[in-house]
């Protein structure tokens, strides 16, 4: 039998429940007959500034990430209209590595009609035909769930995007489209 | 003479004056000795649909950061509390491959500030003595300017983060921090 490692890279670190959802995150990994690397696998030493125990954090979960074969990524928006920074870091950190990549959303609303959202639907088209904010700063409109070199990313190496469509709230807990996107990643990566 | 060739990454191409600010960049850049890698140098082609747009430039700019040897990337928050989510990728992504890695914010709160400010500032802490927003979703405070995948992976490669405080009319286009980044890069990187 294959052992596929899946890095999974998300907001759930941040959630009141958080160890719990990590766990519901590994048993479906599990289950789905790959083998889950998750951020908390490690201790975290002590440090004598908060500033060291980033840095410590930050390099186990490089660590993690190498040990990994593949990411499935949370790309739901997480404080505002984008994806968790440091998830869209892990998914480029491991997309230069060459490994598989895979994401979700639990957000139906693309980019575009987000950014748009963002501005009360004010969007206008400039003279090159271009979608801009009535700032002035262009809106990507590529059918795509978050910027483009996150989903392009992605889709360039053979991966695979699911959308997702969670009650408002439940957009940190549902794992439906998780769900989904480990069947589509593990129907993959156990026959390479 | 070593050539050294940087990427200079950042949400500058939204802007309503991209090219004059990515001219700017590229000229400060090779002030400074160093040779631009910049998003734009390459010609998108025409495409069917947006999708495959978005899929074609994502491919460019990854091959542009492939050609160079480090990265400087503007973490200022871009439309709400965080760093533009593209740039988070590219910051990742060549972090994995080894390259050179520099930052600079224009804002000089903190993430933990502006995190908290996202709450006007009601954040406990829980019994572990983490800080926790009304939500229950907890506020990383590691005297970072960003996640701490971003800041971690700059710091513990050997670069700088630079925090720059541009007037908040000016924090998309204010090149101070960028200026005293570059020449902290150009220091390391044309010697070594």
């Amino acid at each position: 039998v294959r052992e596929v490692r899946v890095y999974l890279a998300g907001p759930e670190v941040f959630l009141p429940n958080a160890r719990e959802m990590l766990d519901r995150k590994i048993a479906l990994t599990r289950a789905a007959g790959l083998i889950p690397v998750s951020p908390g696998d490690l201790a975290i030493p002590d440090t004598p500034t908060k500033k060291l125990k980033g840095l410590a954090i930050s390099a186990i979960d490089e660590q993690l990430m190498r040990s990994a074969d593949a990411i499935i990524a949370n790309l739901t928006p997480f404080r505002g209209i984008h994806a968790d920074t440091g998830t869209c870091y892990e998914l480029g950190f491991m997309c230069a590595l060459g490994k598989a990549a895979y994401a979700y959303t639990n957000v139906a609303a693309n980019h575009f009609d987000r950014t748009a959202a963002l501005y009360d639907g004010a969007i206008t088209l400039d003279a090159a035909g271009r979608p801009r904010a009535l700032d002035g700063l262009a809106v990507e409109d590529f059918d795509m769930i978050d910027n483009l070199m996150m989903h392009g990313g992605i889709e360039s190496r053979g991966g695979a995007v699911v959308v997702g469509n969670a009650p408002a709230e439940a957009i940190h807990t549902d794992l439906a489209a998780f769900a989904r996107v480990l069947t589509l990643a593990a129907e993959v990566l156990l026959k390479s």
